[in-house]
Parts: structure tokens; C-alpha cells; sequence
């Protein structure tokens, strides 16, 4: 709980730092978002093209079914046409897809940019107190590499939630209209892999931070022994070094094994989850079809439907963790940017003009390091 | 290239340092091999529930298909049966994989374990000699950090690529007793997108490195600027530094924009052809549905065996850029394998019995510091 509320405020000051930046860039950022439900409109008209051949061939086969889009004109044209159509919806997914890429990449690029100047400016501004005090090493990490991830997340991982979400929502409405009852399987799916993930999630993280730590202090104890070296060669300790090593060694590989476990257990639930959604769509969608109330394309296209919902899902999870990460990075910009600039003009400060004259030393002494004057 | 033969290098000396470890644990591999071929198999089963349905649907609204595995037993009972064989061959598929995920993960984990007690078991037999030039940090480093990268990326990246490759050998073979002309469409599909990703790989390795680089760079510059803040305020050069760094800054930007232009061509240009491929399937498949060669069931089967072959390519890529970089970790370890172990039994030496004596000082003088004795 703490956890989410401490990345919550994060993900805030993260904002709050970019927002500015964000201004210049509306041009670019529009057409992003246009491509971007462009991509959205064409993933979602995708298995279209495959409903309606499986309804013209089945229909030309002699099968019972109300024609669809009004395409009587022979079962070859529909298909040549749907064919086409396919390879047209394809293609424009893929160009609006590449165009939103490039437009938030540019975006990303050009505000961390900025973002990076106006930093550097803020630190090259702070008094020589905080400098004395800042680990160089950190403060230029924090320029470079939590800039550098801030933006990375927010092109890869933050633009395709964006998308997923928006997907999810016109998909279900899509669904809906068609038939609510295979609609509610599908919903019903998400949920209940919504509250799986939201059980596993925690447990993955703590196992594999834990096996990252296991790998830090298995470093230490190694460079420990190296270190001691010349000790444990005079006394022939090897033995010795080598069974705490060997201890520290297998506690971190089985922490390892228990993380990859985990996760393999949510991605299998995840599976078998859509296995039984798919089954229950499968058998009363077929029941529709032969109640009438579907066409077989339909129940293609709702099987279509669910494996493109599930992905998104699954995905979700994913770019939750790495946009907790990249939060943290902002925070740590953010504490850069809210360090005070303690030697400020006053806000009636003048300009100083030109200024002339001489530094003069009068009657001052000096004494060197002996105390002679 | 010469980088490819590095790698293939790299790759087999890393092989035999790990292939004495792995006779021990024969029964985990081989349990996890046909883990991975129930996998395979289940995998390939999947769509079948799908088009068994959809046939017996369409057969039961009026069209004239040859009845698929002898189900004349009415449609209700199909789909019923159909629909509890998808979700057990899902359910089957889930255990498989999970298994064989532990399997792997497990022979991962020990074979690290072993490894790592090896090569510090060698690394604390080396002479002083060597232990006063080599850096700790590093040493540490390969024994912890570099091991457990190979141990990652054989669970991770290796066994997933054997996987992929077993199922299009499989997905190849079946598709050709079903439709050779379709086979060939997602063949030739296969064929093209490998020559696309070989042009686009190193591209966007280049352009990704030189993205590091520039980063890099940056850190250095980020630092120098810091290190010499107080010169810099004093001579009030804030902004000359800015400009300095403002450079840099955009350089590396404008890498990494290149980077993700270059990747999200290479993705992009992917769905195009596996879009134009779906299409060419669609018309030829209907084509043949209504020639009577194919049933609309197999229609379905086929454009879902293209979605099934063309995930694992896109992702062949994915995990042999990994491999590569492990095969760099093998090597560094492999290096420090290599290095002779100096102080050495002689082939002929006698085990030291017990033994017994004083050390005895006969006339020995030492001087002190001064010289005096």
C-alpha cells in the first residue's frame, strides 16, 4: 500500500517536472495521439476481413446465413476484395503505429533535452556549500542516466498503455454491440486474471529483488576473499573461503529459481485462462451460430477478439513495473531541481551596469607561513 | 562478420566450460526436453478445437463439407466435446511449459552453482603474481555478475529459441500435409522477413551502441563541469559549460531517436508482410474452400498457424541478440579459466606425510632499520 501511494506521489513530481516542457510540443504531440487511435481503429478492424470470407465461403458452400455487408456480388470478388482490404488495414496499422512511435520518440527526445539543459543549469547554479557536499559521480547520473530511463519508459512503456488502454475500451464496446453474453466471458476473464496478476505481482518483485541482493553481497564476500588473498594462501584457508562462498552462492541461485517459478506460475495461469475463455467462447458462440443469432465469421472473429484483448493484459503488468522504475528516476530529478538556489537576486534587484575603477591594496599585510609579515 | 565468427567463438568456448557440469543433472534435461516437446506439441494441437467447430457449425447450417474426424454425433455434442478438449489441450500445453521452465531453471541453477565454485576454487589457486596484477572488482565481477548473466539467458533466451525452432520445423511439416500452396505462402513469408532482420540487425545494434556511447560521453562531461565548479562560477563561465554539455546532450538524442526509427522500421515493416501474407491465405484459402479442397475450418487453422510461425521469428531475433551478449560473459569466464594456475604439482609429487621437527635459528643475524645488527 505505502509502496503504491509512494510511487503514486512520484509518478506526480515526475509530472509535474516534465509538464512544462510538454507546452512547446503540441503540434507533434496531437498528430501522435491521432496515429495513435488510428493504430487503435486499425487493430480493432483487423479480423474483419477474416469474418467476412469465412461467412461468404460458408454461404457459397450452401450454409443458412444472413448475408453480411451486403457483398452478394459472387463469393470470388468478397474474397479478392476482402483480401485486399486486409492487406490495406495492415498496412495503415503499421504506418500509424510507426508514426506515433516517431512523433512521441521525437517528443521524449527533444524534452529530455531540455529537461537535461535546465537541470544542468539549476545544479551549475547551486552554492559552492551543496557542491562540496554532492557526490559528482551521483548528481551527474542523475543528468544523464534518470533522464535517459525517464524517457526511454515513457516512449516504450508508457505510450503503449496509453494505446492498450484505449484498445481494451473500444474493443469491449465492440464486443458488446456484438453479443453481450460472450462479451461478459470475456470481461469476466480479464477480471479474474486482473485480480491473479494483482495477487502475484508483489511476491515477483520481492523474489527477484531479493535475488539481486543475494548477487550484491555474494560480489562483497567474493571481493572480500580476493582481497585477503595473500592471508588465505599463507594459512591455506581456501577450504574455508570457499564453503562460505559456496553457502552465499547457492541461497542466491535458489532465490533465483523461486522468482523464475513464480512468474512462471502467473504466466501458465494466465494461460490456462484464456484456454477456459476460449472454451467457454467456443462453445456458446457455436450455439449462437446455430440458435442464429451469430454467423460463423462471428465466432472467428470473437475468438480474434480475445487473443487480442488478453495481450494488452498480459502486458500491463509489465509496463506497470517499469514505470514504477521510471518514477523513481523523476523523484530523484525532482530532488535535484528542488535543491534551493541560495545565492538568488533579490526581486528588486538592479542590473549592474558597466562598472570601471581599480582594485587597490592599501596598508594590507599578509603574513606567510612562518607568521613573518 | 569477423564479429559473427567472435561470437561463434565465444559461443563454443563457453559451451565447454559449461558441458562437464551438465552430465550431472542428465535427468532434470532430459525431463525437460519432453516437457518442451509436449509443449510443441500441445502448442500445434490448439487451433484445432477451433476449426472442428467451426466446421461442424457450418455443416449443421446447410454446407456441403466432408465430415472431419467421424464427429457425426450431432453439433451440440461437438462443440461440447471441442470445447473441453481446448481447454485440456491448453491446460496440458500450461503444465508442459511450466515444467519445463523448472526443469531448465533448475539445471541452470545448479550448473551456476558449480560453476562458480570452480572458477573460485581456480581463482584462489593462482599465484600471488597473478592476484597483485588482476583487479578485485573485476575478478568479483565475472564470478558473480557474468555467470549469473549465462545462467539467465540459457533459461531465458536459449531454451525458449530451441522451443521456437522445434515448433516451426513441426508448424512446417504439418502445414504441408495440409495445403502445400499455403505452406508456401508462409514460407516464402518466413524467407523474406529473415533477410529483412538480417539487413535491419546490425543497424540497429550500431545505432543503439552509439546511443550508450553518447551517454556515456555525456556522464563524462556532466562530471568534468562539476569537478571544476568552482573555477566555472568564479569566472562566471556557466554558460560556455551549458553549451558545451547542451551539445553532447542533443547529439546523444538524436542517436537514440535513429535507434528506435531503425527498430520500429524493422517491426513495423514485419506486420506488413505477415498483414500481406494473411491476405494472400485468406484469398488462395478461399479459393480452395470453395474448390472443396479445404474445409472453412481449415481456412481458420491455417491463418492461425501463420500468427503461431511468425511469433517465434519476430522473436528469434530478440533472443540471439541476448545469446550474443552471454556468449561475452562465457568468454570473460573462460579467460579466467584459462589462466595457469603457477605453483602446481609436479605430475610425480608425493603426498606430504606427517611431519615433525623444529625450526632452528644456527647463526642467523638480521639488521634493524638503522643498519645496526
Amino acid at each position: 500500500m505505502t509502496g503504491k501511494k509512494l510511487t503514486a506521489s512520484a509518478l506526480r513530481r515526475t509530472l509535474r517536472i516534465i509538464r512544462p516542457h510538454l507546452r512547446r510540443h503540441t503540434w507533434l504531440i496531437i498528430g501522435g495521439m491521432a496515429a495513435l487511435l488510428a493504430d487503435v481503429v486499425f487493430r480493432i478492424l483487423e479480423p474483419w476481413p477474416i469474418k467476412i470470407a469465412v461467412d461468404a465461403v460458408t454461404a457459397a458452400l450452401g450454409a443458412q446465413i444472413a448475408p453480411t455487408f451486403g457483398l452478394d456480388t459472387g463469393v470470388g470478388t468478397t474474397l479478392a476484395v476482402v483480401a485486399i482490404g486486409l492487406a490495406v488495414i495492415v498496412g495503415g496499422r503499421a504506418a500509424a503505429n510507426y508514426t506515433s512511435t516517431i512523433c512521441f520518440a521525437l517528443v521524449g527526445a527533444r524534452v529530455a533535452t531540455q529537461l537535461r539543459s535546465r537541470v544542468f543549469d539549476h545544479v551549475q547554479s547551486l552554492s559552492l556549500r551543496y557542491h562540496s557536499k554532492a557526490s559528482i559521480g551521483d548528481t551527474s547520473q542523475r543528468l544523464v542516466g534518470d533522464i535517459g530511463r525517464l524517457q526511454e519508459v515513457a516512449v516504450t512503456a508508457g505510450l503503449p498503455l496509453v494505446g492498450n488502454v484505449i484498445t481494451l475500451a473500444v474493443l469491449l464496446v465492440v464486443m458488446v454491440v456484438l453479443d453481450p453474453v460472450l462479451s461478459a466471458i470475456v470481461l469476466a476473464t480479464a477480471g479474474v486474471y486482473g485480480l491473479l496478476s494483482k495477487a502475484a505481482t508483489p511476491k515477483i518483485t520481492k523474489a527477484s529483488r531479493s535475488t539481486r541482493k543475494g548477487e550484491g553481497r555474494l560480489v562483497g564476500s567474493a571481493a572480500e576473499a580476493l582481497g585477503a588473498i595473500r592471508v588465505v594462501q599463507a594459512y591455506g584457508l581456501e577450504k574455508t573461503v570457499a564453503r562460505d562462498f559456496a553457502d552465499g552462492n547457492e541461497r542466491a541461485l535458489k532465490a533465483g529459481v523461486r522468482a523464475r517459478r513464480l512468474a512462471a506460475g502467473l504466466e501458465r495461469s494466465t494461460d490456462v485462462l484464456v484456454g477456459i475463455s476460449q472454451a467457454l467462447v467456443l462453445a456458446f458462440g457455436g450455439w449462437q451460430v446455430l440458435r442464429g443469432a451469430m454467423s460463423p465469421g462471428d465466432l472467428v472473429l470473437f475468438l480474434l477478439y480475445l487473443k487480442i484483448a488478453m495481450k494488452p493484459l498480459r502486458d500491463m503488468a509489465k509496463y506497470t513495473g517499469r514505470i514504477a522504475r521510471a518514477a523513481a528516476s523523476g523523484e530523484r530529478i525532482a530532488d535535484l531541481l528542488d535543491e534551493p538556489v541560495e545565492i538568488a537576486d533579490a526581486p528588486d534587484a538592479v542590473t549592474m551596469g558597466p562598472v570601471c575603477g581599480d582594485v587597490v591594496f592599501n596598508q594590507v599585510t599578509s603574513t606567510d607561513g612562518h607568521g613573518r609579515p
